[in-house]
């Protein structure tokens, strides 16, 4: 048994799918991740409440409209959704999850949300592909992804759909996504997976450095297969297979990064600790200078070192620190190396960039993947007027 | 006596002054400031050294070459320059400040600058316009100031030059400012005052949120005019005065940021800590979705307050949060109020926003200048290509 998917049409986009409804199957178990803002959306801190008093049968998801900013009223929409449908599933109204993505600050059109769901015959499932295009806001194209791996000579399987592109026109909360694998995993696993994986794909994406107010992962495993993850090896081979398929969806969001033309792999590696690789990355895929560079396909070492410069609270030992850029040395010894070569000039050109900041004094790293800045970029995000 | 000012021809740029020599009068006292980043410029490293021996003579800046990630090369170039002049102007090495600003990693042609500067006769003065004119990089128009205040009955006067414009095109170190006043100031004063109005003005503009590598400020009194500074009533009047200097000035740099169309002024008040105030108008002002929403003249309350709840690790009650934008309240009781009315679009047509966070939590409070985000700053940062 796998989940099933039911695209709906809310009212709220004029004639669009607007809403997703997921039937998650018998026996299967469910957890989410979801955003720290302060302003956090009504349907993420109901949600969040939910999910603590039971394993959730049914996740509802809109588009066009992030409830958020929206007061007591915002909170009671959440509620009379969920009333609604729980009356139509029979089910109870904590056993279900729902997430909102669009418009912040503006309230539901709760009466068209309440007669299309009352309508609804939830008769007619709808493929993968309709269900991520049921929830996207300004993404460019629908995000959906289904991947097969091997463990132990056991076949299983990873599918999902995320939507994302940036905080956009004129509010737009950022990422929302269902993963789903056969594996079996009791909560410890399923745990440390979904945080795990996370931490390396859909917390590791960089658009614009923005934190939007509903951000949601959510991870539910059919449990069908059993491949025995008490064993060491098998359960490390799963969390690689996990993280590769995070990394893959979520990579389709930095893709879609509003106007960007190139996704960047930032690895910064031999730091003294994890928090400083953290740090260090976030601020370099967060500098305009970097990312107009990535757009101009210029190689620009100086904004790299500069920005890594000027945290100056961190230990780097300049001598140390090597740059590479596409496994180019570009600066090492405090001094640029082959930074003017043709051969640098000529692979800023490829659509994927690496990046490697060597720091040469300890044994962390963190990998981090973020979009250039493009003249779109300011075109979407500034032509919006009330 | 007030400092004099030598332009100068040395060869980096083409047919330009890219140099300028201050004289610094008898009986006069200098301090500087200087960036904190770790890759600091050679020129930056010599002249914390340097005034720490001695009180300076002479100020002497080059623009077009930012002499830093230049390695021993950049330090033995620093030394020459030094030397060459000392024996010109009959001083020691130490007794000379060097501030260089331009690209960064290319090494300075110091053949170019040995013989200008051997050559140079120090007989013809410039105006100030013609200093700040010499010290330009990317600046569309050079920046300088003259002002003079009343304390106590007594006329007290301050000019100043800077440049800046962000750090750009390939690389340039972002802002350099020389400032001078008549009012007579003991060396605690001197410090306090260049650290307060360091503060209140050239750290706390943001065009793009990079910290250069070779950022100085540099403050001169010519202790001729005495006003009684123990005086505490007169001192805080002088404090005022000179931190309404600092702030002309350095709003200059924000005019010019880089494609620059609006000058934002960003409030943060009430707040439980000055850290917590500033590390939220940090985070707004760096933020994409905000710079690109006031370019736009859209009154997008919710990137700001998505901005300031994705600082987690800060205490604020949401239902405290305060929104204004040009005086109109967009957002408290954690919801929309006057947001969308028409009053409030208008206002953003304005060159100058002001937006008030009122936290509600405490007494502290941190004003913040920073610039929105244009197609021209995409523009001027992503066309360079070596």
């Amino acid at each position: 048994m796998k989940s099933k998917f039911i695209t709906l049409q809310l009212g709220i986009k004029k004639n669009k799918t607007d809403g997703l409804l997921i039937f998650l199957p018998d026996n299967s178990y469910t957890q989410i991740i979801s955003t720290l803002n302060k302003f956090a959306a009504a349907p993420v801190i109901i949600s969040k409440k939910n999910i603590s008093k039971a394993n959730p049968k049914y996740i509802f998801i809109n588009s066009g409209n992030a409830n958020a900013c929206t007061g007591k009223e915002g909170f009671d929409n959440v509620n009379k959704i969920l009333e609604t449908l729980s009356s139509k599933l029979n089910c109870k109204t904590h056993e279900i999850i729902i997430m909102s993505t669009g418009i912040i600050g503006r309230q539901l059109p709760i009466e068209k949300i309440y007669k299309a769901i009352i309508n609804q015959k939830f008769n007619k499932y709808s493929s993968l592909k309709e269900s991520a295009i049921a929830i996207m806001t300004t993404d460019k194209f629908p995000k959906y992804k289904t991947k097969t791996y091997t463990i132990a000579s056991k076949k299983i399987h990873f599918r999902g759909i995320c939507k994302g592109a940036g905080m956009i026109e004129p509010n737009m909360a950022t990422m929302l996504a269902f993963i789903e694998t056969d594996v079996k995993l009791d909560k410890k696993n399923m745990k440390k997976c979904l945080q795990y994986c996370s931490n390396l794909s859909f917390n590791s994406i960089s658009v614009d450095g923005d934190m939007s107010t509903n951000d949601c992962v959510s991870f539910t495993t059919t449990n069908t297969i059993d491949i025995n993850l008490n064993n060491q090896k098998i359960l490390t081979k799963f969390l690689e297979c996990a993280s590769d398929f995070f990394i893959t969806l979520s990579s389709l969001i930095v893709k879609d990064g509003e106007g960007a033309t190139k996704v960047i792999e930032l690895n910064v590696i031999n730091s003294k600790s994890l928090t400083a690789a953290q740090q260090i990355s976030r601020k370099i895929s967060h500098s305009l200078l970097v990312k107009t560079a990535m757009y101009g396909e210029d190689p620009n070492w100086g904004r790299i070192i500069a920005s890594l410069g000027s945290l100056n609270d961190l230990t780097i030992d300049i001598s140390k620190v090597k740059l590479f850029i596409n496994d180019i040395l570009c600066f090492s010894d405090g001094i640029p190396k082959d930074a003017g070569s043709k051969k640098l000039s000529q692979s800023m050109k490829k659509n994927n960039i690496k990046i490697i900041i060597d720091l040469g004094i300890g044994k962390h790293s963190q990998s981090l993947y973020f979009s250039d800045l493009s003249h779109e970029y300011v075109h979407i995000n500034s032509e919006y007027t009330t």
